[in-house]
């Protein structure tokens, strides 16, 4: 699994920020995180969110990232100015709706220059709070076409919808795994695929391997983002922290679908203080140790036997045996 | 609205069986059930589960509906066979699961005979409990192959699928709007369409009237089971007791869509000892109340306006005038 | 850890009975479910449901108990009767609400003869669906007041309160652990105390460890019951199945609080037709690990250091290493 | 009702600040915001949250406040700063711990200066976001000498302390009513109280009016935010937007309670950029026309008959025709 391409959300790198740059007034620059990002042992890419992270010139950033020894795996959307609070691609100034979409052809143009292969879509601003707020069909239909647009404009690069059900809207317009499939369907674009958060999946009540096979079934798996929750909210805990075992069938069923993506880990150590790095390396760890064991739960005959007959006695038997210490 | 359609859940006419026939011993027949519910004012239809309320001859139950002044709006389907525990249409055990998709078909001609125009598929018992307990491409086929078979029998009598996010099993094959949406299309058949039950959709993480556009756009609205809940469980509770905006809302989309079916009560009065009677009453006042209210919410042009720019607060302004007392 | 005691819940050994008992008709009965139950090995102990599971005179039933190998381990009130749908010790009319006391004063009875150590009180029908339903604190002293008069009763044999937060209620008036201790305060009395239910628990958004420390600070904990679920109901699924870590968090947290009580399986096989016997010996075999497990934990110094540090990301490699296979 | 008291949340007023503000480069100030805020009709007084808003000296911001014609009603402690982010009261290192009580005590030294008469302590960063984190006990001992430390200084101050259940720590240590109570009383200062947020409470699977009788009960309520959401997260929505009944029963309980504090509206335009001084406008409206209902609530003898008889049918019914519109 030599070739394994690990990455990590680069926001978490602010963690402590005030213990590890004791100098440091404010928050540390886009370079700094990706300076202390490198040192995190086994991490080999980075995600840059647009515009956000694009305070350099870009070839001055590639040079810092390649620099330290990394690469941009891909890019993605972040419509955090305040026109686009009520809506990005589904706002209901048509001026502001075309902003969204122009600054999202602006961030593949950009992704291309850093070497990125996908543009990601997580479309938190599109979606309603309120009962009477909003056409549902007008809001489904602008979605749509933005996402088909935006697609065609990005040609070879691949672009991925990333859905979570609610916040920072009290409901989005792609909540879960089948509502995407939908959209996908309907904007008909073949560079179009969808990107999974495992605390996102857990939080639009889906078991991950579930979501996953869903998505195999009708569309691509381009984005995998790994981290873990308690299924209220995306609480952005670390992989394997308190679902080791939905964790594990989550990359068995990728790793059986032929996933060739990078392990992005999106979690959050800024929020409770952790050390980013250190979190970044045991994220790392726990799935190469849990991408170990997929290849015993492969051979495993009794395995795949009880699943067929739906009898999850045996296969938490079998599956204990493989995973538990003893 | 003189022909309004009012059917409800002819299981909770059980309720204080104890009160209402103190010579009884155990539970009320399904013809007591029939006689009692028809003292409800203003209901005008029953829906019988299939097979446990065909206790008696169809032309012996016809009669007695008829007798006392119901008719029948539609056939559920319901597989309490301790066989089916594991699945119906999505049993790991091909002969139990053609067992349930015969008995389907039996209760289509039941439902043919009482003169039903649709059967209701809510596949309670067609999901998983545990990662690992099931192939998740093979059971959605299963699923949506065994829809398609008993649509493709049913002929010129509708097939809609109502769908839970939860419970009985611990996840749902099809747990949300969506996700039917895509087993219809995957079905492929005209006389399929979808059931909404308004409990079920809050449970669900939908807002009911998006829920009912999103089946506008892609399906047919066929059923309808209005009831309430705090959205973290299927409560049961009646129409518009915990949320009266989204329920008028809802109406209002199902209005706007041109729904033409029976508004159906699927409340639980018997799970807390209500009395049966006066509860059905009660929705079907609260119904036609907020039916009423939805011709005025057609005729205001600033409530459209303001949906139209997602105006929250108007809009907000607006339907509490509407709605609530001066 | 040979004289660990290991319960289960009986009802579940009516699972798959049309298998296990071909000829039979019907149900099978308690003694039948009693022979099926001792079939497990490692199990050692039974709660029994009053007055359900009383079908025969105690003689007899303890005879048969004794005679397959087991013992009574505790007795649980069930309220099952029409009459209490709307509360037992909360019933708004005075006379229903007596005999819910006093039919636990003769469950309490039972439980003496059947040489049980505990009765345990889930008040499952306590509580309120709606809005302008129910006197808060008239139900509240109502409850408080019933649990006081049944733990006078029982005298030297132990009360167990055990919280679920809604269902079958909407809302349950014991709902979490916290609203116990303060019941537990107001009652005031040596012999009551809390049973923890780890689906309930998660169910009532707790860590179940952390509840656990909360009842050993202000009162007892006298009994367990372990399985498991997804945090959004009580899903009744084997111990450790979707949260081993939390479980394994949860056995070490009572562990050092020295409860010395049964460990009983309150899962539901039967919900979902599995094997009983099978799945009670898997849970035997899952808690008996993790238990072992547990030692290690006390022994590792650094886990104690990171937990008085709070830092999270330490204690994970820590028990990760403890818990999962290399 | 003339004298009523209408607060709202300061931070609101940023919302739209870039149609607001044409001019403006970055965030508003404080004393814009304050003077934006009186714009709103009816609205008597503010929240300071310290040490965020007090960017100005004390004497200053007095003046402008008076000048605007509002009045501070009290004072709330936000611990932002990154050292706090594992926790406040129950940080693991003393002298941060330390550090958070002394900035709640100064925090009580410019309450006093504005006037106020309540500091609100909602402890967010106080809690564990992972099994193996924290030790229970001595985190919740922490958090509970630290508010009887800071109650004991503000002397003749009110001290109140608002829960949560979740975020930004997955769980907080004071989640719910029953354990604030707890905590209360084990403070045991006669200045401590409890502040009610209307969607804190939903999210915390607490019916509103039964969290404020618990409150009355046991402690006092000291504070009350209202807002609205959908029970599964905070949504803070427009006050009745989601569920008017539950709004109406709640404003009806306290007011029975003997509410005297102010109706302070906690709720988040600037999430989805509405017009926050017409929000606040409609939430006031809202508010003063349930609080006319209660009246009628409080003349029905015969809703609080239903009550008593825990008849949710006939409360429904009675209910219904004093909300809505008919």
């Amino acid at each position: 699994m030599s070739e394994l391409k690990f990455a990590t959300r680069l926001n978490s790198f602010a963690s402590g920020a005030w213990r590890y740059w004791p100098e440091l007034k404010g928050k540390p620059s886009v370079l700094q995180m990706i300076e202390r990002a490198a040192t995190a042992k086994g991490l080999t890419h980075l995600d840059l969110n647009y515009p956000q992270h694009i305070t350099d010139d870009v070839k001055t950033m590639r040079l810092k990232i390649e620099d330290v020894g990394l690469a941009v795996n891909g890019m993605q959307m972040r419509w955090d100015a305040p026109e686009f609070k009520i809506g990005a691609y589904t706002n209901p100034d048509a001026k502001v709706r075309r902003q969204a979409i122009e600054l999202t052809k602006r961030g593949i143009d950009a992704g291309r220059e850093f070497g990125a292969s996908i543009m990601t879509l997580w479309m938190g601003q599109d979606g309603f709070d309120y009962c009477f707020q909003a056409d549902y069909k007008k809001i489904w239909e602008d979605a749509v076409s933005a996402v088909r647009e935006v697609a065609e404009y990005a040609g070879d690069m691949d672009v991925s919808i990333e859905y979570k059900p609610n916040e920072p809207r009290a409901f989005a317009i792609f909540p879960n795994v089948t509502t995407c499939l939908l959209a996908v369907e309907e904007a008909g674009c073949p560079n179009l695929g969808i990107t999974l958060d495992f605390a996102h999946v857990l939080y639009a009540n889906e078991i991950p391997a579930y979501a996953a096979a869903m998505v195999a079934r009708r569309s691509r798996l381009l984005g995998l983002d790994l981290n873990d929750g308690w299924g209220k909210r995306d609480d952005g805990l670390m992989a394997a922290s308190v679902n080791p075992r939905a964790t594990l069938e989550f990359l068995w069923q990728m790793k059986r679908d032929g996933y060739k993506g990078a392990y992005y880990f999106d979690t959050f150590p800024d929020a409770s203080g952790l050390d980013p790095v250190r979190e970044a390396e045991t994220n790392i760890a726990t799935v190469t140790r849990l991408l170990k064991l997929c290849d015993q739960l492969d051979d495993n005959a009794a395995l795949h036997d009880a699943i067929r007959r739906q009898d999850a006695v045996t296969s938490q038997q079998i599956v204990n045996d493989i995973m538990l210490a003893r």
